[in-house]
């Protein structure tokens, strides 16, 4: 495959979000994505800054850097960005992976669709809602979960929609209501990213999810939701590589 | 049915841990346990201490109580205890529960079969560790998963392990190892019942957690693993009923 422009290759550590939180996991970051989230908590992927850090590796230099990281001690590998669906070659990884009885994970905003999203174990959609200011684009994101569907992935496959504010939560119902037999998470947003001492971020974080717990308890538009924090900043705060 | 001895109906709330954590879910609390564990955090079900509080209830009269306390605002209700497969009887609520396409989860540690566990969505079966001071039942345990899995219930199917210290992440390297197929979680445990300081809490057992993460990380034995904090307790401290 034509190389990849990897960030960070880290782990094993938790899965902190989503579908599959709390599972042990390795990440690979790709660099790069279309979106520009107002507040994006990996904007070094695409933003420029941490430009000299990105590797090109093709799928075995990908492979042998996981194992010479995590060792024997994994079984599941993360692939997240900025936006990894920008790579239509990732299919050869993905395969690589999966060859090896690695499970693999990846996460996009559904802004495009590649065929390896088929192959996915745990395949995470995450519409980005107005607080973002960026647009859903609806028909990509229809076409997206109609192929999934029709491939019968939906058991492999989650919404998830980061929450700030009440717009925010409008927003993830009206995804929730277009697209009702996909599982459907919330998440707590983290728009804390200077704050650097890791008890005052949890406890933030911690009444932030307590907001969003209480909101979602009192609306039948969002029963058959699962509510999350983001374990990892409830850790480590805003961190990186853990 | 015969009347079910509750301890208590709350709800909406989340699923604060396991297979489906931050579910939106109601909870129906049963009297009665077989087991003594050493930390119970539940032990009001079962030594006496809320004894006045427990009202014998029938299928309809908990239906209609779940609808006063719960309203419109839940698709999703959760029996735990105590030991709920101490009754036989549950499948009448069950079956009523699913008839209103209610999914049901249940909690108990694996020392009783009941066939109802065959229609049960989330059934999270809970072995406990040495610092329970509870020996487990092999023979027991064997036979619950043998069945679940001729019936193909796997899927619908978890072990948890609570992990207080090193032995107990041997006894849980133990348990997954014998059940390979079965979804795996491991879970800090709450041993600190007294304090009052709910952020105290939730820092503390955030420390916790990440020890637990620390262990996990470096055992091969245990990579297939979900590792998860009990997501209540880091948000209410040692509150009932929320
Ligand atoms: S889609 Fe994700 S990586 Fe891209 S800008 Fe938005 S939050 Fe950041
Ligand atoms: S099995 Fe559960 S309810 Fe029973 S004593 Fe042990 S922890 Fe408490």
């Amino acid at each position: 495959m034509p190389k990849l422009p990897v960030l960070e290759i880290f782990g094993p550590t938790i899965q902190g979000e989503g579908m599959v939180v709390g599972r042990k996991t390795m990440f690979i970051r790709t660099a790069g994505c279309d979106y520009s989230c107002s507040w994006c908590d990996s904007a070094f992927t695409w933003d420029g800054s941490a430009k000299e850090e990105i590797t090109r590796m093709d799928a075995d230099e990908i492979l042998s850097e996981l194992q010479k990281v995590g060792g024997e001690n994994f079984d599941h590998v993360t692939i997240s960005g900025g936006n990894p669906a920008l790579f239509p070659y990732l299919d050869e990884l993905i395969g690589k992976l999966k060859a090896k009885r690695i499970e693999v994970a990846l996460e996009t905003q559904g802004s495009r669709w590649q065929e390896w999203f088929l192959s996915i174990d745990d395949l995470t959609i995450s519409p980005k809602p107005p607080s973002s200011e960026m647009k859903t684009d609806w028909d990509q994101l229809d076409g997206i979960i109609n192929r999934l569907k029709e491939n019968d992935r939906l058991n492999n496959t989650s919404l998830k929609v980061v929450i700030f504010n009440e717009q925010d939560l409008e927003y993830a119902a009206s995804v929730h209501t277009r697209y009702q037999e996909v599982s459907f998470y919330l998440q707590v947003g983290n728009d804390d990213l200077e704050e650097t001492d890791d008890s005052q971020i949890a406890l933030k974080l911690l009444q932030k999810y307590e907001w969003l717990v209480d909101q979602v308890m009192a609306s039948s538009a969002l029963n058959r939701v699962r509510v999350l924090p983001q374990l990892h900043a409830l850790l480590w705060g805003n961190k990186r590589g853990v």
